[in-house]
């Protein structure tokens, strides 16, 4: 089969592999027929990701059809369409039976286009299957699944349900790239006063005000100053970091009430300063994480309900086989306005 | 009257001032019968706290006997005994209509002994007498309850409750000063499996063990070890900062597994690092906060049903006019051994 | 000055009556400019709530000015317009510490044309004003805000949150007068995936509709049948009982799923049969309640950003003087399609 | 292999079965090496449990070692000490997903000496054997174990962690058999002021106080009396029904304060009247719930960490081959004051 092979930093290639076998009788073996692309992909070329070693197929969101399973798979079959998540679950130890998945001490967590082989290929080896696919109800499209692989659960749950996002709250969201643009979209579930995003991007606030940012702060502006516009000059309730950096994270320190929340979704390479000197006393909470997927079926059975509309992501369309042209297009998101490409293999029209 | 004002940085005098007078109609004038010295006085003296002026009676925990109170003052009278906490509640704000007293916008929040004149005198003005003073239960001495105006509602709430003990759970508590030691006591109250006290001090890990510290780690040891081996190298559920320097906290965020909580006490003077590159992954959940005594009231009944004995605290008294003799005792813990020192209007025998 | 007078059973007056006075340091007297009637006062008017006795003003609900304040006062002044809530908060006792003001124990609760004079007059005393009445933001109408002092907190706190309504999840409300129709509209909040409201009355349906019912079962339909099909055969994650008979809440505890939850509502005056032979297994929760009115700021907060439109509640309007026309429109809402009137000093146009 | 075979109403048989068999390659094949009876298991005799055939082994409650396992367990395997569960979990369904294997879909949920052969037997077969057995720490002894396989994770989860036990806080527990003792236990882990027991039959209110109940109340006293008078006239915080008739039920709510809890713990055979005119503005929350056994590592590490000691339960031993005599013990627990009976494989002095 073709798959997206990493060969080391700075190289990739659409290249013939071999196709992926049952190795425990808990695997399943899907044909992709979505799959999409991930800042963490681009982060792995770079080389920031040592334990993807060259060879390593990448990839970690994908819709496909069951081919084959496993002795012990039991609740899919082959033919059934399904959601493969970015987390794999063992569902057994100690933190599957909690819900959280994505601390998985039994083999699972985030593996796919990782520790093993992933998604951006013909076919995927998927490990747990049981406790790692979601059968996509009927009526939700492909490409709409797709985005509940990563991008909306993770925002759902790090950054609007680990910033306790209420009615009728103000939330500030800092970075309006796909991760921060799926936060603005799970944070109208719970329906905030305020939504306010910053980003020293003008397409990309353009981006946010048309997901449902009703506040909008951009380079030059101050964020302190339109938060405290809107809040009496109290703060934020939550604070929901989608970049990654030191300074938004710090920023989102500032931006927060006495008693409110920062909710960390971004992934940092670098440390950051907290200045205790001035929290100690201010009741924060700050939250940090990995998704775990615990609301992957809920999210599922929202779009089927017409409750999540994930379409507004889909910017660019690619047939599998032009695998190099979607990275190209996705990398250079500045100039093509990329939120997220979407590979199927049956080519939709782009 | 006599009271202990603050006369700059190192400088103290326990003289005569003025009594203290109604200002507001929701003030109460109490006699004090009980006071004691907070670490938070002792920085205040090195000139580390700016917003208190030289000239201002320091303390902020008290147990007395009202005397006069002001015409919108309903549920305390002249003769009841009361506990004056250290943190002052309008009852009417937004913060303090959910019960986070600490940060009241309406004039409250900590202000004895700070912002206002405090409790180390003979008398002392209480503003919002109603929601700031408790009446202190039948068969409750006072200087059982005059550790309940700070101590040990701030190690409950602002450490145990924020860092959610449960049953069967691991706790380390970094640092054995007095809030250490009242973080042990109300851990205790959720029956965790483990409790672990590090601090460089053997006599205050001697201290812990007597509180109910199951496992303590001195200087030269290796907290993280000593965890690891209670938790099949996993981590502790909680940890509790109960220092106030860099170092405690970035150590407490190391000693907790996936989906851990660390749980900020300790007053800071400067930033600590965040070490996000690691932690963003880890489900982390870190709190700070001023207590905000909402507790106070439960612990008073936990005191007066016997749960809770907070008179192993007590490790000297004076009387009221040995203010001096009394901070040299506390501020040389080291020598002295002091946990909490005493002070009452009828001295008790030391 | 004029007011509804409840004469006893069946009888009611408009009638002239002494001005209220400033009783206690804590009160404020309001003048009027809006008010409504609650299906409680017509419960009242029956005869059926022995509290009330002959000469009382009735009516708990208002938006006015304030004209005079006691000594104690102050955070009102005259001339701030406020909302009135149908609960009264000491704001000391133990209930009202904890955000529970409807159990308050310090002589508030529902006392408003309950235990005293109520709102249905050109003035009305309300105690403890600080703590009691809610200053109403610019650009929230007279009339939107009067939605506010009952039903729309009594939906969203004893119905909605108690319930624990969340984004994906199914929602059954029993009974659209206008508290269910309230649930619906603060059941959107939350973004379930379906609601479903059950009534006989068809209009009370189409009602439904307009407020955003995904699904009504009416007279004649099976409501189990109804939550099933959107269930896969598990029943709804939330039954709120708006309506206050037998029938309707052991309708809520059968079309429940396994984990569910009951919210109810509905003022009863019978008791109603729990088929615990059937619930013991099903980890079934419960929940009654009187509204809280801890959440009133916040939805004032909504209505003022535009999240919350309590406008459709308004079908009749009448002026002040005009109050036995208003008594017979609401109290005949089969015929006249009431909701909730609205009274106002300045008449507005019906 | 002898087993424990119910053979009709009022009829049992210790006699020769064929031994069991893997049947799913989910399945473990269990020796037990000690095993207990359960009041659910006289209910069975009686013929109440309908879903209980003739020729179903009893049993739901197992220490074992593990001697065969099916093709698709992973962790455990033949030698390994393992407690089986009273509920057995699929672990994928949408119930094990979140925890509450209790209302497992998958074919778990209370199924062994119920819908399949149970554990009164020398060996039994464990579905789901990865999900539904614990492996046992070392220095934890059978019969310590054998306490969690129901009695006390039914008593934590279903009765105090349902009832929201807090230190400080009032509880009545109303049922003083082996599961309200089992709830008197588990209640103490959270420290409340008062435990209050009420029960008709005197020795089981010795056994109470032994268990540590503060107030016990016997026949001829009055319950409301005995919580009013410690909670000033207001309720309890708590009550927990661990009979399973109406009565106590219907005690239970008249037992608790405004904003208070019960937590049905019994298994009913009636429904119960619900005095919702009383209790519809109380702000009750009424809880049932079969337990989901998701506390069971908890408290098995609690056990091993010394924090809980069962063996106070264990008031009669038995050789397995024993087990009608045993029957006969638990039976008459009035005459016998057994509480928990304990069959071993090596026969233990009585």
């Amino acid at each position: 089969m073709k798959a997206m092979v990493y060969r080391g930093p700075g190289e990739r290639s659409w290249e013939e592999v071999a196709d992926p076998a049952i190795a425990e009788d808990t695997d399943a073996i899907v044909e992709v027929t979505a799959v999409t692309i991930c800042g963490t992909d681009l982060h792995i070329l770079k080389g920031d990701v040592p334990a993807v070693q060259p060879g390593r197929i990448l990839g970690h969101e994908a819709v496909g059809t069951v081919v084959r399973t496993g002795g012990a798979v039991r609740t899919v079959r082959p033919g059934d369409r399904v959601l493969v998540s970015c987390v794999s679950a063992c569902g057994r130890c100690r933190y599957c039976r909690t819900g959280m998945f994505g601390q998985c001490l039994g083999g699972g967590g985030w593996i796919l286009g990782h520790r093993i082989d992933g998604t951006q290929a013909e076919y995927v080896r998927v490990p747990f299957a049981d406790t790692s696919t979601y059968t996509i109800p009927d009526g939700v499209a492909d490409e709409s699944a797709l985005m509940l692989a990563d991008i909306l659960p993770t925002s759902y749950e790090v950054g609007v349900l680990n910033g306790d996002v209420r009615p009728g709250g103000t939330v500030v969201i800092v970075g309006a790239g796909p991760i921060g643009l799926a936060a603005v979209m799970s944070a109208r579930l719970f329906t905030p006063s305020h939504i306010v995003v910053v980003d020293p991007a003008a397409p990309r606030l353009e981006a946010a005000k048309r997901f449902g940012a009703d506040v909008v702060v951009g380079a030059g502006d101050d964020p302190a100053a339109a938060v405290a516009e809107l809040t009496g000059g109290l703060g934020a309730d939550t604070a929901i970091e989608a970049v990654g950096i030191p300074e938004t994270f710090e920023l989102c320190t500032r931006l927060v009430r006495p008693g409110g929340r920062v909710a960390n979704i971004g992934v940092h390479g670098r440390p950051a300063v907290l200045h205790l000197e001035d929290l100690w006393i201010r009741n924060l909470t700050i939250t940090t994480g990995l998704v775990d997927t615990y609301s992957t079926p809920t999210l599922l059975a929202m779009v089927a309900a017409g409750r999540l509309d994930p379409s507004a992501f889909l910017t660019h369309h690619f047939a599998l086989a032009d695998m190099d042209a979607a990275y190209e297009t996705f990398a250079n998101a500045k100039d093509t306005g990329a939120l997220k490409v979407v590979l199927s293999k049956e080519p939709a029209s782009a």
